[in-house]
């Protein structure tokens, strides 16, 4: 079966992934790719129910293995409804944040042995995983910067501290330097020009790769 | 620390859990345990949001798999929240439904292996299970009937077939069979009063054992 491929678009808020995304899928399509754009926690109706809970701020705390739950319960959704399918139909599918955000935001944020995340990322996707993984990095405190002056209002975790960020960022930084196989590593405190410049360097080789699929 | 005694109720629906709670509910008190009475799906405000999710029927299929993370996301919050705060307070919980519920509904009834189901189990809640478990029994024709008579409307499992409850029913029994020390099994087909003995015959020495908790 002719199969597309899976990219993946991470990094804290504020370091500008939803820009980047059009971008990347311009570039796909110039390449004559017809590209399903997605993004997590999301996606589905019921992704869309799971991200209501999730972001809204609320007055009782949610554990960091509940919250795991609901990502995973909303990201199966996600795989088997929109994902799977636009790969199996020839599309690239290209996603604002996936399991690797897992890693990043209730391991390395919220403290989750990474060990137990990975036991659920089996028991729920097996070893389905983007093809290609770029990360958009920036340091914790201009992120946030970035994301008080877009949001009307600060949801669930962009109520986080700077430190909460920026561990999640370092996770993040793990992630890439322990597999560099699949993960881009962009400075995203660059020029948008120059971030753009640093894409087209990742997807063109990649669109290479991939020219026939 | 002092800690109460958790007890569950299982059963299809239409088998009279919410009758016979009440009653079991009376008779420790008046062996002077203070009870909470609670319930799965449920039991806390996330859980609340979850069970709303999970019984509202709606045009797009749910896969088991994502159902059963939905339910242990809201299980781990009614344990950290509201049970096991209770038991250690002394009090005796008293819930209807809990993991049994997820090895006769999403194993028996919808196929998941059980050992998918033990995997999730244990990351999610250890080796922590009610030390009393009463299941009531009966056929899943008889249940689907009392259903119907009581429902406005059929929420998402009540809308399943007479093949699927009894898939459930059967994996009750199985789960009964297989630890006669904790599952006692009644027969909720028999009249109220003969239930109600059922239920003392079994509650009463579960007292005594535990008659300084």
């Amino acid at each position: 079966m002719r199969r597309g491929c899976f990219i993946s678009v991470e990094g804290i808020d504020g370091s500008g992934k939803s820009t980047h995304i059009k971008f990347i899928q311009q570039l796909l399509e110039a390449s004559g790719k017809t590209v399903t754009v997605t993004r997590e926690p999301g996606g589905t109706m019921l992704g869309e129910q799971i991200r209501e809970i999730l972001l809204t701020p609320r007055s009782e705390s949610i554990s960091a293995n509940t919250e795991l739950l609901l990502i995973f319960a909303a990201r199966i959704e996600h795989v088997q409804k929109i994902i799977s399918p636009s790969l199996a139909a020839g599309k690239w599918v290209l996603c604002e944040r996936f399991t690797d955000a897992s890693y990043a935001y209730q391991g390395g944020g919220r403290g989750l042995p990474l060990s137990d995340i990975s036991i659920l990322e089996n028991w729920a996707l097996g070893c389905f995983h983007p093809d290609l993984t770029l990360i958009f990095d920036l340091p914790a405190s201009v992120g946030m910067k970035r994301a008080l002056v877009r949001s009307q209002q600060l949801d669930r975790f962009e109520q986080e501290s700077v430190d909460f960020v920026d561990r999640v960022r370092m996770a993040y930084l793990s992630l890439a330097k322990n597999n560099l196989k699949r993960y881009c590593l962009i400075d995203a405190s660059l020029s948008l020009v120059e971030i753009q410049q640093a894409i087209q360097r990742e997807i063109t080789p990649f669109l290479e790769i991939h020219l026939h699929v």
